[in-house]
């Protein structure tokens, strides 16, 4: 059996997440069927975890299994030719047959993209998060660095989540200014459930002067959701990178 | 009378373009109907010129004159409150009696944006054009350097336009490589009908290598439409920024 990755940039806009579901638009169900339809075979995509409804990705990796002799080179575009405009396979390589592109996930990074000029965006509307008033960037920086390392983040974690422990390393958290925009980065081993989201409306409170940097300590360590700031909404999150130990 | 100076944000690729016409949507006449609902008058908006169907704007630039005596802080946020999210009013002004957006602009700087990417892009897709094959950015350059100057563009000019005089100047032209974006950028006193997008079409011909870069200004000394290159697409041209003699 072949093993193949995909490396897939989407808009998440009209599509009901990542995950296959009956009746209802997502991202893995419409590339298997471009898979179908290509090689004629049915395959089981895996996701390096779900996106949900909304959720962007620049760089959501995927793997699939499949007895097939199509020239490797030629996936990407074939795949390409049958999608919807909205999901585009940037990348197709053949890996060895261990490769799970959810159990070997190293790291992941994720992007949440607010425009913070005063009027909004025509031309953005769909992938950012408006904020008008200014936001303080060295304040929410101040607060990002408090989640870095392993910590439980039961504060920054929705209700209906299945993970067994709220446990979790950040690696990197930044908060960039560029322009009129603020993106907030962070890369970590994993993330619970609206976990960015969350930690986004929790800085911007900050950046509004509604909670101090110090604020951002405390929040963690209550491990109560009640105390961090609301989820923002998903057209401002992005999936930027996910990273093997093989790389 | 108050003279209001706007500057504008639109997402062109639902819109028949700026100019106002019957039965076909519009930029213009979408403003003016919102300056309408707010003010309860009928205004004539002015352009610095028209944009096409599907091109954008990031800063285009209007001005009305209006007998009302609202404070001109809550305009931008009140038109918006009123407007498609497709159009954002960035700003708005009050300037001298005399200022015409058209008459007194002095020059434009209009992007053409081609996402130059293997596979394309899903998340841009109505915000570029694709192009799979590696461009020579630093051919492209050399050929734009050609335009720069006072020339008689014709042979960059779709039939079907009003304009007089093909005479224009273009003070500067660059091509820029921003990852996997190639960004053709021209400031010039005028441009033509479709002229911004011939001349990226003729300069994609040399990126490809299909042209050589000194036959750009056999090109612009023919002055025939059929020695430069295609129309390229709506979607990938922004009317960057419009300058006036006072700024």
């Amino acid at each position: 059996m072949r093993n193949i990755k995909l490396t897939i940039e989407y808009d998440g806009s009209s599509f009901n997440g990542w995950q296959k579901q009956p009746n209802k638009l997502n991202i893995q169900g419409e590339i298997e069927k471009a898979i179908e339809t290509v090689t004629g075979k049915k395959v089981e995509l895996i996701g390096s975890g779900r996106t949900d409804a909304g959720v962007h990705a620049f760089a959501q990796v995927a793997n699939f299994k499949i007895d097939s002799d199509f020239p490797i080179e030629k996936v990407a575009i074939a795949l390409n030719s049958q999608l919807k405009k909205s999901i585009c396979i940037k990348k197709a390589e053949e890996v060895s047959e261990d490769f799970h592109s959810r159990y070997h996930c190293h790291q992941k990074t994720y992007g949440y993209i607010i425009d913070n000029s005063k009027q909004g965006t025509a031309i953005y509307r769909n992938l950012v998060y408006h904020v008008s008033q200014m936001l303080d960037t060295k304040a929410m920086q101040e607060a990002a660095n408090y989640l870095i390392g392993e910590h439980d983040f039961s504060s920054f974690k929705s209700s209906g989540t299945s993970s067994k422990s709220s446990v979790r390393t950040i690696y990197a958290a930044q908060v960039l200014k560029e322009q009129e925009r603020v993106i907030i980065q962070l890369t970590g081993n994993g993330f619970l459930y609206n976990m960015v989201r969350i930690i986004a409306g929790t800085l911007v409170e900050i950046g509004l002067g509604i909670k101090t940097p110090e604020e951002m300590k405390t929040i963690l360590e209550a491990k109560d959701r009640q105390q961090a700031g609301k989820t923002l909404p998903p057209q401002g999150l992005f999936l930027m990178q996910v990273d093997y130990e093989e790389k």
